[in-house]
């Protein structure tokens, strides 16, 4: 039922010219661009003249097989991926909530192409270092496809985070942050697991990944009836914002629209690479980062893809406090709406900016409440002898 | 923008020759038919001869509004509730995965409506004695409503599950179980809030709950593209059973169909009073309860609505053990797919039942694995020195 796939080369993003065969999918970045300090993406190429008229047409329904045209092969099953809503917040503005995915977070959308491209491979699991909703994502793909998942956890991720990880039979170890990334390499190398996190001294990951976040920039025009004027997303190695930046450039490629959004990379201030980098005029970067409660975007080692989203859109490298985040994670749920801190770093940066835009602005929601610091440490204390007066 | 209601009254299960006005909402049963010793709920009744040619066929997305015209008056704004994707499992069998709502579970169908009948009312705010996912719900859609909310809590909820009835800004009160629904009533008569569950000796709840259920039964007529043979639906109250399967009377009605399914009301084996009641030949009853896991369907206090669906569709209840419960969660999650012991009802009677039927088989899967007991009690224990021999 799934159209066939039109994805026909890799393509580096340290040169253009430079393209590669579609498989296998070069996991440690572009091979001839990539130094020993920084190491370039790969995306996907397609045979973008023969798009089906009318694939952008489409109800925004659950299932990202109905954009499969432009995505690499889909092998993997569903677990109902994407569709998610579009809410309309108070003054106008709109969240993109992927808090309603399979994992309650938009890494579904990756993790469908990244264990299809292992099933591929006939890989016989993934392996992925993640300290939460990568990590099980990838689980539940993999368990969903039949694949074997090891998951290299950190111990400091949040309690219920470890259950949710643990939740779909992946084998998960708990290791040192530090630990994490030689351990996958032989992961991969002793056990040919397929890799669907990084490997690279600046941010790669796996070539075929950002591909699945394009298809929110489908669903958005599918909602909005046009291209946003702006898009906030929470942003660590810069793979969703990425993605959703390159699904605009592929509507007004192919003719449905001539708008494309500027694109807003929202990460904490604690870390920033992105905007280091931009600063820098460096094509990535790697920092130090201090403290922050939104670990799901903490980042030390940034990712080209971040920095030419934003400078391939015009928009903006946005750092982001703590304290800044957490009020719009408060305004979110005054409107109903728990997500993570992290989630809440579009809104946040959108807030902090102060700036009006021309056209319909979407922060991006990336994830649900329940994967937060500090869920489950406050138990609630009994009151003894209640009366209406304490509903006051 | 959204389409009139064609509500006109509430209609008395007790009695269906007994009707009342549509407003106000009769949150105490039917006073003609009810007794000291059971309460009979009330429905909704509409003119059906005014629905809209094609709204059946309508994609089956987020926001019920789209089944406005066979819902209660919508004031409360949407959170995107509904449009839940219907996975299919290895054998066929289908689950409709409601952990894919606003607040992760199906609770937000029927709040969406009942906060809607508190807003009509012109109440300050709702107030609700749940022990998890009807409280965050209620709070959720209050909040995006502009009302206040009172969340009546126990303190053995799962601690994460706190944390979520807590993350939407109502006043949470932590009582012993006994105590909720005496105050409850006084929250309601002396601070005018609008109640959006249970005040009855055997169970009511709001009469417009049901209702928004009811959208569940028109999806899966959208997804399915027939309706199906059997629906198994974890069941505590009865509310979800009854609105699913009111919906599948309205397509029959309405001419969309000419079949309707069997209907299958599955509790935990510790409590179990629709099948108590159904065993007696009884109109509802009430029963002692033991422990278990599914604390989200164990119920002492059962209701008439759970009795009729199940007879009038020819379906049963089945009472189902929590090893049974958990083995059917443990075969989701070997599909990727992390529900809530409760959530995994449906599917875990299906399968003790072992009858094939003629037709589709719908699970409800009615809620995400974040909610449930042990969620966040096991810390992980860290590797010291892993290797990739760790992994196998």
């Amino acid at each position: 039922m799934t159209a066939p796939s039109l994805a026909v080369a890799q393509r580096s993003l340290g040169d253009p010219s430079i393209s590669y065969p579609l498989v296998p999918p070069l996991t440690r970045g572009c091979p001839k661009t990539s130094t020993d300090a920084l190491a370039y993406p790969l995306e996907v190429d397609y045979d973008y003249d023969r798009v089906p008229a009318g694939l952008f047409e489409q109800a925004p329904l659950p299932d990202i097989a109905r954009w499969a045209p432009l995505l690499p092969p889909l092998h993997a099953p569903t677990l109902g991926e994407g569709g998610t809503p579009l809410l309309e917040l108070d003054d106008g503005v709109y969240l993109k909530d992927e808090s309603r995915n399979p994992t309650w977070s938009h890494k579904d959308r990756l993790n469908r192409v990244t264990v299809s491209a292992a099933l591929a491979a006939g890989a016989p699991g993934v392996v992925v270092a993640s300290s939460g909703n990568h990590g099980a994502s990838a689980a539940a793909y993999a368990a969903r496809a039949g694949l074997k998942a090891v998951v290299l956890a950190s111990a400091d991720s949040p309690p219920a985070v470890q259950s949710f990880v643990r939740a779909y039979g992946a084998k998960v170890l708990t290791v040192d942050a530090d630990r994490r990334w030689p351990l996958l390499r032989d992961i991969v190398d002793e056990l040919g697991y397929h890799p669907v996190s990084n490997q690279t001294v600046t941010h790669t990951g796996h070539p075929y990944g950002p591909e699945g976040y394009k298809t929110i920039a489908y669903e958005l025009f599918a909602q909005l009836g046009r291209v946003p004027a702006a898009v906030f997303t929470p942003t660590g190695y810069g793979e969703l914002l990425y993605g959703v930046w390159k699904g605009f450039t592929e509507l007004r490629r192919t003719g449905a629209t001539t708008d494309a959004p500027l694109m807003f990379a929202c990460e904490p201030a604690a870390g920033a690479p992105t905007a280091r980098a931009l600063a820098d005029g460096e094509p990535a970067t790697i920092v130090d980062a201090g403290p922050s409660d939104a670990y799901a975007i903490l980042c030390t080692v940034g990712g080209h893809r971040a920095v030419r989203a934003v400078r391939d859109s015009g928009g903006l490298a946005l750092p982001v406090g703590d304290d800044t985040m957490r009020a719009a994670q408060r305004e979110l749920a005054g409107q109903g709406i728990w997500q993570e801190l992290s989630g809440a770093a579009g809104l946040a940066a959108y807030r902090a900016l102060g700036r009006t835009f021309d056209g319909p602005v979407v922060c991006v929601g990336t994830s649900s409440g329940f994967k937060d610091l500090g869920v489950g440490t406050r138990p609630a204390e009994v009151l003894t002898a209640p009366t209406w007066r304490d509903a006051l």
